[in-house]
Protein backbone atom coordinates (compact mmCIF):
# COMPACT_ATOMS: atom_id res chain seq x y z
CA UNK A 1 0.00 0.00 0.00
CA UNK A 2 1.19 3.56 -0.99
CA UNK A 3 1.80 5.58 2.28
CA UNK A 4 2.21 9.34 2.02
CA UNK A 5 5.54 8.81 4.19
CA UNK A 6 8.55 7.56 4.31
CA UNK A 7 11.20 6.30 7.02
CA UNK A 8 14.43 8.06 6.66
CA UNK A 9 18.40 7.73 8.81
CA UNK A 10 18.55 11.12 10.37
CA UNK A 11 21.31 12.39 12.64
CA UNK A 12 19.67 14.84 16.04
CA UNK A 13 22.36 17.30 16.48
CA UNK A 14 22.62 19.79 19.71
CA UNK A 15 25.54 20.91 21.35
CA UNK A 16 26.13 17.81 23.19
CA UNK A 17 26.48 15.67 20.47
CA UNK A 18 24.90 13.80 17.81
CA UNK A 19 22.81 10.48 17.27
CA UNK A 20 21.68 8.85 14.91
CA UNK A 21 18.26 7.36 14.01
CA UNK A 22 15.46 7.39 12.04
CA UNK A 23 12.61 9.95 10.90
CA UNK A 24 9.26 10.04 9.16
CA UNK A 25 9.62 12.43 6.36
CA UNK A 26 6.63 12.77 3.86
CA UNK A 27 6.50 12.06 0.45
CA UNK A 28 7.00 14.60 -2.50
CA UNK A 29 5.63 12.59 -5.81
CA UNK A 30 5.13 14.29 -9.39
CA UNK A 31 1.51 13.23 -10.43
CA UNK A 32 0.64 14.27 -14.31
CA UNK A 33 -3.02 14.70 -15.23
CA UNK A 34 -4.41 14.02 -18.58
CA UNK A 35 -7.89 14.97 -20.20
CA UNK A 36 -8.92 13.70 -23.00
CA UNK A 37 -5.47 12.89 -23.59
CA UNK A 38 -3.99 16.02 -23.38
CA UNK A 39 -1.42 17.21 -20.47
CA UNK A 40 -2.84 19.20 -18.67
CA UNK A 41 -0.33 19.74 -15.55
CA UNK A 42 1.96 17.74 -13.00
CA UNK A 43 1.31 18.48 -9.87
CA UNK A 44 3.84 17.55 -6.85
CA UNK A 45 1.33 15.61 -4.19
CA UNK A 46 1.45 13.47 -1.95
CA UNK A 47 0.87 9.60 -3.92
CA UNK A 48 -2.33 8.81 -2.44
CA UNK A 49 -5.90 9.30 -3.70
CA UNK A 50 -4.53 10.30 -6.99
CA UNK A 51 -7.95 9.96 -8.38
CA UNK A 52 -9.58 12.44 -5.97
CA UNK A 53 -6.97 14.48 -6.70
CA UNK A 54 -7.21 14.77 -10.36
CA UNK A 55 -10.65 15.24 -10.64
CA UNK A 56 -10.80 18.15 -7.79
CA UNK A 57 -8.47 19.79 -9.74
CA UNK A 58 -10.25 19.22 -12.87
CA UNK A 59 -13.11 20.79 -11.72
CA UNK A 60 -11.61 23.59 -9.97
CA UNK A 61 -10.26 24.13 -13.48
CA UNK A 62 -13.38 24.41 -15.11
CA UNK A 63 -12.16 21.44 -16.98
CA UNK A 64 -14.96 18.88 -16.40
CA UNK A 65 -18.58 20.35 -14.94
CA UNK A 66 -19.07 17.16 -12.46
CA UNK A 67 -19.72 13.41 -12.06
CA UNK A 68 -21.67 13.33 -15.03
CA UNK A 69 -18.92 14.51 -16.94
CA UNK A 70 -16.13 11.80 -16.28
CA UNK A 71 -16.11 8.97 -18.90
CA UNK A 72 -13.15 6.81 -17.41
CA UNK A 73 -10.51 7.74 -14.86
CA UNK A 74 -7.21 5.52 -15.45
CA UNK A 75 -5.13 5.70 -12.42
CA UNK A 76 -1.34 4.89 -12.98
CA UNK A 77 0.34 4.82 -9.65
CA UNK A 78 3.49 3.89 -11.71
CA UNK A 79 4.33 6.28 -14.15
CA UNK A 80 2.66 8.89 -11.82
CA UNK A 81 -0.11 9.51 -14.51
CA UNK A 82 -4.21 9.92 -13.97
CA UNK A 83 -5.63 9.44 -17.68
CA UNK A 84 -9.34 11.03 -17.40
CA UNK A 85 -12.25 11.24 -19.78
CA UNK A 86 -14.27 13.29 -20.23
CA UNK A 87 -17.91 13.86 -22.03
CA UNK A 88 -17.66 17.05 -22.99
CA UNK A 89 -14.41 17.99 -24.47
CA UNK A 90 -14.13 21.63 -23.13
CA UNK A 91 -11.29 22.19 -25.19
CA UNK A 92 -9.20 24.40 -22.92
CA UNK A 93 -7.66 26.93 -24.99
CA UNK A 94 -3.99 26.43 -25.38
CA UNK A 95 -3.69 30.18 -24.08
CA UNK A 96 -5.11 29.09 -20.84
CA UNK A 97 -2.54 26.86 -20.33
CA UNK A 98 0.14 28.81 -21.75
CA UNK A 99 -0.96 31.99 -19.07
CA UNK A 100 1.03 30.68 -16.37
CA UNK A 101 -0.02 32.41 -13.00
CA UNK A 102 1.88 31.56 -10.28
CA UNK A 103 0.07 31.79 -6.85
CA UNK A 104 1.73 32.38 -3.25
CA UNK A 105 0.20 29.08 -2.01
CA UNK A 106 1.57 25.71 -0.71
CA UNK A 107 0.37 23.13 -3.12
CA UNK A 108 -0.56 24.78 -6.44
CA UNK A 109 0.81 27.29 -8.37
CA UNK A 110 -0.53 27.72 -12.37
CA UNK A 111 -4.30 28.33 -12.21
CA UNK A 112 -6.88 30.02 -14.83
CA UNK A 113 -7.48 32.68 -12.22
CA UNK A 114 -8.50 35.57 -13.51
CA UNK A 115 -10.92 38.79 -12.78
CA UNK A 116 -13.72 37.16 -14.68
CA UNK A 117 -13.27 34.05 -11.59
CA UNK A 118 -14.89 36.59 -9.50
CA UNK A 119 -17.17 38.16 -11.17
CA UNK A 120 -18.64 34.83 -12.60
CA UNK A 121 -19.36 33.56 -8.63
CA UNK A 122 -21.98 34.23 -7.07
CA UNK A 123 -22.76 35.35 -3.30
CA UNK A 124 -22.90 32.19 -1.00
CA UNK A 125 -26.47 32.47 0.36
CA UNK A 126 -26.81 30.11 3.24
CA UNK A 127 -28.13 30.58 7.06
CA UNK A 128 -26.46 28.18 8.64
CA UNK A 129 -25.03 29.13 12.48
CA UNK A 130 -22.62 27.46 14.18
CA UNK A 131 -21.67 27.58 17.57
CA UNK A 132 -18.43 28.59 18.76
CA UNK A 133 -18.10 25.34 20.96
CA UNK A 134 -19.08 23.48 17.73
CA UNK A 135 -15.98 24.87 15.30
CA UNK A 136 -13.50 24.15 18.62
CA UNK A 137 -15.20 20.02 18.45
CA UNK A 138 -14.31 20.05 14.94
CA UNK A 139 -11.37 21.62 14.78
CA UNK A 140 -10.09 19.12 17.86
CA UNK A 141 -11.39 16.02 15.87
CA UNK A 142 -9.44 17.34 12.55
CA UNK A 143 -5.97 18.05 14.70
CA UNK A 144 -6.46 14.65 15.93
CA UNK A 145 -6.89 12.91 12.46
CA UNK A 146 -3.96 15.18 10.93
CA UNK A 147 -1.64 11.97 11.83
CA UNK A 148 0.76 12.37 9.29
CA UNK A 149 1.11 16.12 10.22
CA UNK A 150 2.25 14.97 13.73
CA UNK A 151 4.40 12.39 12.21
CA UNK A 152 6.49 14.26 9.77
CA UNK A 153 5.30 18.49 10.41
CA UNK A 154 5.31 18.41 6.77
CA UNK A 155 1.37 17.78 5.40
CA UNK A 156 -1.68 20.10 5.40
CA UNK A 157 -5.06 18.77 5.83
CA UNK A 158 -8.46 19.62 4.83
CA UNK A 159 -12.21 18.57 5.56
CA UNK A 160 -15.74 18.92 4.83
CA UNK A 161 -18.22 18.41 7.93
CA UNK A 162 -21.46 19.49 8.67
CA UNK A 163 -21.75 21.08 11.96
CA UNK A 164 -21.28 18.01 13.75
CA UNK A 165 -19.30 15.74 12.31
CA UNK A 166 -16.13 15.86 9.55
CA UNK A 167 -17.39 14.26 6.48
CA UNK A 168 -14.56 13.52 4.11
CA UNK A 169 -10.89 14.27 5.72
CA UNK A 170 -7.78 14.49 3.37
CA UNK A 171 -4.11 15.07 3.56
CA UNK A 172 -1.42 16.33 0.86
CA UNK A 173 1.81 17.92 1.24
CA UNK A 174 0.09 21.44 -0.75
CA UNK A 175 -2.78 22.77 1.04
CA UNK A 176 -4.61 23.18 -2.66
CA UNK A 177 -4.44 19.56 -3.67
CA UNK A 178 -5.79 18.45 0.37
CA UNK A 179 -8.71 20.87 -0.47
CA UNK A 180 -9.05 19.32 -4.04
CA UNK A 181 -8.72 15.78 -3.07
CA UNK A 182 -12.07 16.58 -0.79
CA UNK A 183 -13.78 18.27 -3.22
CA UNK A 184 -12.84 15.17 -5.77
CA UNK A 185 -14.44 12.70 -3.44
CA UNK A 186 -16.98 14.41 -2.63
CA UNK A 187 -17.75 14.31 -6.92
CA UNK A 188 -16.88 10.80 -7.12
CA UNK A 189 -19.18 9.61 -4.04
CA UNK A 190 -22.02 12.20 -4.48
CA UNK A 191 -21.42 13.69 -1.01
CA UNK A 192 -23.14 17.37 -1.04
CA UNK A 193 -20.69 20.21 -0.15
CA UNK A 194 -23.08 23.34 -0.57
CA UNK A 195 -24.09 24.50 2.73
CA UNK A 196 -21.34 22.51 4.57
CA UNK A 197 -18.25 23.99 6.25
CA UNK A 198 -14.03 23.46 5.55
CA UNK A 199 -11.77 23.01 7.70
CA UNK A 200 -8.10 23.67 6.34
CA UNK A 201 -4.78 23.40 7.87
CA UNK A 202 -3.31 25.95 5.43
CA UNK A 203 -3.09 29.57 5.26
CA UNK A 204 -6.37 31.13 3.33
CA UNK A 205 -4.98 33.01 0.04
CA UNK A 206 -7.51 34.14 -2.66
CA UNK A 207 -7.28 30.98 -4.52
CA UNK A 208 -8.32 28.91 -1.52
CA UNK A 209 -11.45 31.09 -0.88
CA UNK A 210 -12.14 30.99 -4.29
CA UNK A 211 -12.27 27.67 -4.43
CA UNK A 212 -14.34 26.91 -1.55
CA UNK A 213 -16.98 29.92 -2.58
CA UNK A 214 -17.59 28.10 -5.69
CA UNK A 215 -18.42 24.88 -4.10
CA UNK A 216 -21.26 27.26 -2.37
CA UNK A 217 -19.44 26.48 0.83
CA UNK A 218 -20.56 29.28 3.72
CA UNK A 219 -18.01 28.39 6.28
CA UNK A 220 -14.44 28.61 5.77
CA UNK A 221 -12.09 27.25 8.87
CA UNK A 222 -8.14 27.91 9.12
CA UNK A 223 -5.94 27.07 11.54
CA UNK A 224 -3.49 29.88 10.04
CA UNK A 225 -4.17 33.30 9.05
CA UNK A 226 -5.80 34.36 6.14
CA UNK A 227 -4.32 37.39 3.54
CA UNK A 228 -5.74 40.74 2.78
CA UNK A 229 -6.98 39.25 -0.69
CA UNK A 230 -8.85 36.23 0.63
CA UNK A 231 -10.32 38.49 3.75
CA UNK A 232 -12.18 40.62 1.07
CA UNK A 233 -13.28 38.02 -1.13
CA UNK A 234 -14.96 36.26 2.08
CA UNK A 235 -16.52 39.60 2.42
CA UNK A 236 -17.65 39.84 -1.47
CA UNK A 237 -18.81 36.57 -1.43
CA UNK A 238 -20.58 35.88 1.71
CA UNK A 239 -18.46 33.57 3.16
CA UNK A 240 -17.74 32.87 6.87
CA UNK A 241 -13.89 33.12 7.30
CA UNK A 242 -12.12 32.31 10.20
CA UNK A 243 -8.55 31.94 10.72
CA UNK A 244 -6.34 30.58 14.04
CA UNK A 245 -8.78 28.13 15.23
CA UNK A 246 -6.52 26.73 18.06
CA UNK A 247 -7.66 25.91 21.40
CA UNK A 248 -10.58 27.41 22.37
CA UNK A 249 -9.82 30.67 20.64
CA UNK A 250 -10.57 31.80 17.19
CA UNK A 251 -10.65 35.48 14.86
CA UNK A 252 -13.71 35.66 12.46
CA UNK A 253 -12.76 38.26 9.35
CA UNK A 254 -15.78 38.43 7.25
CA UNK A 255 -19.55 37.71 8.02
CA UNK A 256 -18.74 36.61 11.72
CA UNK A 257 -22.75 36.59 12.23
CA UNK A 258 -22.50 32.90 11.22
CA UNK A 259 -20.62 31.83 14.29
CA UNK A 260 -22.43 32.14 17.73
CA UNK A 261 -20.26 32.82 20.78
CA UNK A 262 -22.70 30.71 23.13
CA UNK A 263 -23.03 27.29 23.01
CA UNK A 264 -26.32 25.57 23.12
CA UNK A 265 -28.30 28.35 20.48
CA UNK B 1 5.68 53.47 1.89
CA UNK B 2 4.56 49.97 0.66
CA UNK B 3 4.18 47.66 3.58
CA UNK B 4 3.59 43.79 3.67
CA UNK B 5 0.88 43.96 5.85
CA UNK B 6 -2.91 45.68 6.44
CA UNK B 7 -5.02 46.56 9.10
CA UNK B 8 -8.52 44.85 9.40
CA UNK B 9 -11.02 44.36 11.87
CA UNK B 10 -11.57 41.39 13.26
CA UNK B 11 -13.64 39.42 15.81
CA UNK B 12 -12.02 37.39 18.74
CA UNK B 13 -14.58 34.92 19.73
CA UNK B 14 -14.71 31.95 22.46
CA UNK B 15 -16.92 30.71 24.13
CA UNK B 16 -17.59 33.25 26.18
CA UNK B 17 -18.50 35.98 23.55
CA UNK B 18 -17.48 38.24 20.82
CA UNK B 19 -15.05 41.39 20.99
CA UNK B 20 -13.93 43.56 17.94
CA UNK B 21 -10.40 44.07 17.53
CA UNK B 22 -8.45 44.72 14.74
CA UNK B 23 -6.10 42.11 13.50
CA UNK B 24 -2.66 42.84 11.01
CA UNK B 25 -3.21 40.23 7.99
CA UNK B 26 -0.57 39.62 5.68
CA UNK B 27 -0.88 41.49 2.21
CA UNK B 28 -1.16 38.68 -1.33
CA UNK B 29 -0.12 41.30 -4.56
CA UNK B 30 -0.69 39.58 -7.93
CA UNK B 31 2.67 40.48 -9.75
CA UNK B 32 3.29 40.30 -13.15
CA UNK B 33 7.39 39.69 -14.79
CA UNK B 34 7.50 40.28 -18.53
CA UNK B 35 11.21 39.62 -19.96
CA UNK B 36 12.26 41.56 -23.47
CA UNK B 37 8.16 42.56 -23.50
CA UNK B 38 7.11 39.02 -23.42
CA UNK B 39 5.09 37.58 -20.36
CA UNK B 40 6.62 35.38 -18.04
CA UNK B 41 4.18 34.97 -14.91
CA UNK B 42 2.43 36.10 -12.82
CA UNK B 43 2.97 35.48 -9.06
CA UNK B 44 1.34 35.83 -6.20
CA UNK B 45 3.61 37.36 -3.83
CA UNK B 46 3.85 40.05 -0.79
CA UNK B 47 4.24 44.14 -2.47
CA UNK B 48 8.42 45.02 -1.00
CA UNK B 49 11.44 44.30 -3.45
CA UNK B 50 9.76 43.50 -6.33
CA UNK B 51 12.90 43.68 -8.71
CA UNK B 52 14.52 41.33 -6.12
CA UNK B 53 11.85 39.08 -6.99
CA UNK B 54 11.79 39.14 -10.59
CA UNK B 55 15.54 39.11 -10.94
CA UNK B 56 15.71 36.07 -8.47
CA UNK B 57 12.80 34.61 -10.24
CA UNK B 58 14.47 34.91 -13.74
CA UNK B 59 17.68 33.60 -12.58
CA UNK B 60 16.42 30.82 -10.87
CA UNK B 61 14.33 29.89 -13.86
CA UNK B 62 17.20 30.11 -16.19
CA UNK B 63 16.37 32.78 -17.80
CA UNK B 64 18.67 35.28 -17.01
CA UNK B 65 22.42 33.85 -16.81
CA UNK B 66 23.80 36.65 -14.46
CA UNK B 67 23.57 40.85 -13.09
CA UNK B 68 25.76 41.32 -16.75
CA UNK B 69 22.98 39.93 -18.52
CA UNK B 70 20.60 42.80 -16.86
CA UNK B 71 20.16 45.85 -19.08
CA UNK B 72 17.19 47.20 -17.42
CA UNK B 73 14.52 46.47 -14.22
CA UNK B 74 11.46 49.01 -14.32
CA UNK B 75 8.93 48.37 -11.89
CA UNK B 76 5.47 49.42 -12.02
CA UNK B 77 4.13 49.40 -8.24
CA UNK B 78 0.89 50.54 -9.25
CA UNK B 79 0.23 48.16 -12.09
CA UNK B 80 2.01 45.39 -10.55
CA UNK B 81 4.54 44.70 -13.11
CA UNK B 82 8.14 44.31 -13.23
CA UNK B 83 10.07 44.81 -16.83
CA UNK B 84 13.16 43.62 -17.77
CA UNK B 85 15.50 44.00 -20.06
CA UNK B 86 18.13 41.43 -20.96
CA UNK B 87 21.02 41.45 -22.85
CA UNK B 88 20.79 38.07 -24.75
CA UNK B 89 17.48 36.89 -25.51
CA UNK B 90 17.14 33.61 -24.91
CA UNK B 91 14.35 33.34 -26.66
CA UNK B 92 12.63 30.46 -23.81
CA UNK B 93 10.35 28.29 -26.05
CA UNK B 94 6.37 28.69 -26.46
CA UNK B 95 6.68 24.49 -24.86
CA UNK B 96 8.41 25.60 -21.85
CA UNK B 97 5.56 28.11 -20.74
CA UNK B 98 3.16 26.11 -21.99
CA UNK B 99 4.37 22.89 -19.74
CA UNK B 100 2.65 23.60 -16.45
CA UNK B 101 4.72 22.01 -14.01
CA UNK B 102 2.73 22.70 -10.75
CA UNK B 103 4.78 22.30 -7.25
CA UNK B 104 4.35 21.47 -3.80
CA UNK B 105 5.05 24.95 -2.46
CA UNK B 106 3.69 27.78 -0.73
CA UNK B 107 4.93 30.34 -3.40
CA UNK B 108 5.89 28.99 -6.51
CA UNK B 109 3.83 26.81 -8.84
CA UNK B 110 4.64 26.09 -12.61
CA UNK B 111 8.26 25.91 -12.84
CA UNK B 112 10.54 24.97 -15.86
CA UNK B 113 11.84 21.70 -13.55
CA UNK B 114 12.61 18.67 -15.41
CA UNK B 115 15.02 15.78 -14.99
CA UNK B 116 17.30 17.73 -17.20
CA UNK B 117 17.56 19.97 -14.64
CA UNK B 118 19.17 17.41 -11.74
CA UNK B 119 21.21 16.19 -14.20
CA UNK B 120 22.91 19.66 -15.29
CA UNK B 121 23.62 20.33 -11.89
CA UNK B 122 27.12 19.87 -10.08
CA UNK B 123 27.49 18.52 -6.65
CA UNK B 124 28.27 21.55 -4.64
CA UNK B 125 31.55 21.38 -3.42
CA UNK B 126 32.97 22.89 -0.25
CA UNK B 127 34.37 22.39 2.79
CA UNK B 128 32.67 24.67 5.05
CA UNK B 129 32.13 23.34 8.32
CA UNK B 130 29.71 25.11 11.01
CA UNK B 131 29.21 24.42 14.75
CA UNK B 132 25.41 23.47 16.06
CA UNK B 133 25.88 26.42 18.58
CA UNK B 134 26.51 28.71 15.66
CA UNK B 135 23.54 26.85 13.55
CA UNK B 136 21.54 27.62 16.70
CA UNK B 137 22.50 31.35 17.40
CA UNK B 138 21.46 32.17 13.60
CA UNK B 139 18.28 30.61 13.67
CA UNK B 140 17.37 32.86 16.56
CA UNK B 141 18.45 35.79 15.24
CA UNK B 142 16.47 34.95 12.56
CA UNK B 143 13.45 34.33 13.90
CA UNK B 144 13.79 37.76 15.75
CA UNK B 145 14.26 39.40 12.38
CA UNK B 146 10.88 37.81 11.44
CA UNK B 147 8.99 40.26 12.33
CA UNK B 148 5.91 40.15 9.87
CA UNK B 149 5.55 36.18 10.60
CA UNK B 150 5.11 36.79 14.48
CA UNK B 151 2.73 39.97 13.49
CA UNK B 152 0.67 37.86 11.20
CA UNK B 153 1.63 34.34 11.19
CA UNK B 154 1.43 34.72 7.53
CA UNK B 155 4.66 34.91 5.67
CA UNK B 156 8.20 33.09 5.27
CA UNK B 157 11.41 34.27 5.44
CA UNK B 158 14.67 33.33 4.04
CA UNK B 159 18.55 34.35 4.56
CA UNK B 160 21.94 34.48 2.95
CA UNK B 161 24.23 33.77 6.08
CA UNK B 162 27.79 33.34 6.93
CA UNK B 163 28.60 31.26 9.83
CA UNK B 164 28.47 34.23 11.99
CA UNK B 165 25.92 36.71 10.77
CA UNK B 166 22.77 36.94 8.48
CA UNK B 167 24.07 38.89 5.32
CA UNK B 168 20.76 39.35 3.16
CA UNK B 169 17.38 38.88 4.45
CA UNK B 170 14.00 38.59 3.18
CA UNK B 171 9.93 37.93 3.42
CA UNK B 172 7.57 36.63 1.64
CA UNK B 173 4.11 34.96 1.54
CA UNK B 174 5.73 32.33 -0.96
CA UNK B 175 8.27 30.33 0.72
CA UNK B 176 10.17 29.96 -2.99
CA UNK B 177 9.48 33.90 -3.40
CA UNK B 178 11.16 34.82 -0.06
CA UNK B 179 14.52 32.53 -1.25
CA UNK B 180 14.32 34.22 -4.73
CA UNK B 181 14.54 37.94 -3.45
CA UNK B 182 17.37 36.57 -1.48
CA UNK B 183 19.04 35.56 -4.41
CA UNK B 184 17.86 38.58 -6.79
CA UNK B 185 19.34 41.34 -3.61
CA UNK B 186 22.47 39.34 -3.91
CA UNK B 187 22.64 39.48 -7.34
CA UNK B 188 22.00 42.99 -7.82
CA UNK B 189 24.24 43.90 -4.58
CA UNK B 190 27.23 41.62 -5.98
CA UNK B 191 26.72 39.81 -2.94
CA UNK B 192 28.72 36.23 -3.63
CA UNK B 193 26.26 33.26 -2.23
CA UNK B 194 28.84 30.60 -3.33
CA UNK B 195 30.28 28.43 0.07
CA UNK B 196 27.47 30.43 2.26
CA UNK B 197 24.07 29.49 4.19
CA UNK B 198 20.59 29.81 3.46
CA UNK B 199 17.73 29.64 6.68
CA UNK B 200 14.37 29.10 5.65
CA UNK B 201 11.42 29.30 7.75
CA UNK B 202 9.77 26.55 5.13
CA UNK B 203 9.63 23.22 4.07
CA UNK B 204 12.05 21.76 1.36
CA UNK B 205 10.56 20.28 -0.97
CA UNK B 206 13.09 19.02 -4.25
CA UNK B 207 12.47 22.25 -5.39
CA UNK B 208 13.98 24.77 -2.90
CA UNK B 209 17.06 21.96 -2.61
CA UNK B 210 17.61 22.31 -6.51
CA UNK B 211 17.07 26.36 -6.51
CA UNK B 212 20.00 26.23 -3.46
CA UNK B 213 22.11 23.63 -4.88
CA UNK B 214 22.05 25.69 -8.61
CA UNK B 215 24.04 28.54 -6.11
CA UNK B 216 26.58 26.30 -4.97
CA UNK B 217 25.02 26.89 -1.45
CA UNK B 218 26.36 23.72 0.61
CA UNK B 219 23.85 24.58 3.84
CA UNK B 220 20.25 24.67 3.89
CA UNK B 221 18.99 25.08 7.38
CA UNK B 222 15.16 24.94 7.51
CA UNK B 223 12.59 25.12 10.81
CA UNK B 224 10.41 23.15 9.03
CA UNK B 225 10.59 19.58 7.42
CA UNK B 226 11.93 18.19 4.48
CA UNK B 227 10.39 15.84 1.96
CA UNK B 228 11.83 12.52 0.93
CA UNK B 229 12.40 13.81 -2.70
CA UNK B 230 14.31 16.98 -0.85
CA UNK B 231 16.17 14.58 1.08
CA UNK B 232 17.48 12.59 -1.88
CA UNK B 233 18.18 15.54 -4.10
CA UNK B 234 20.59 17.22 -0.80
CA UNK B 235 22.24 13.61 -0.45
CA UNK B 236 23.00 13.59 -4.32
CA UNK B 237 23.80 17.22 -4.57
CA UNK B 238 26.13 16.98 -1.73
CA UNK B 239 24.13 19.94 0.37
CA UNK B 240 24.38 19.78 4.13
CA UNK B 241 20.20 19.35 5.41
CA UNK B 242 18.91 20.73 8.39
CA UNK B 243 15.45 20.15 8.81
CA UNK B 244 13.26 21.10 12.46
CA UNK B 245 16.14 23.69 13.85
CA UNK B 246 14.14 25.07 16.29
CA UNK B 247 15.56 25.78 20.34
CA UNK B 248 19.05 23.60 20.54
CA UNK B 249 17.89 21.12 18.45
CA UNK B 250 17.78 20.47 14.80
CA UNK B 251 17.40 17.18 12.56
CA UNK B 252 20.24 16.67 9.78
CA UNK B 253 18.85 14.95 7.16
CA UNK B 254 21.99 14.78 4.40
CA UNK B 255 25.62 15.58 4.62
CA UNK B 256 25.91 15.68 8.62
CA UNK B 257 29.47 15.54 8.69
CA UNK B 258 29.35 19.65 7.99
CA UNK B 259 27.64 19.99 11.13
CA UNK B 260 30.22 19.80 14.28
CA UNK B 261 27.92 19.06 17.55
CA UNK B 262 30.15 20.78 20.23
CA UNK B 263 31.36 24.10 19.59
CA UNK B 264 34.59 25.71 19.32
CA UNK B 265 35.51 23.67 16.99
Amino acid sequence: MTSNTERLPVWQVSEKGKSNTVDVVVKEFPLTITLNNREVVTLLCSPTNLDYLAIGFLFSEGLITGKDDIKKIIVDQQTGVVRVESEEDKGFADELLFKRFITSGCGRGASFYSAADVQNLVKVESDIEISASQVFALVDEFVQRSEVFKATGGVHSAALCDTENILVFSEDIGRHNAIDKVFGECMLKDIPTAGRLIITSGRVSSEILLKVARRNIPLLISKSAPTNLGVRLADDLGVTLVGFARGRKMNVYANEWRIVAKSGG
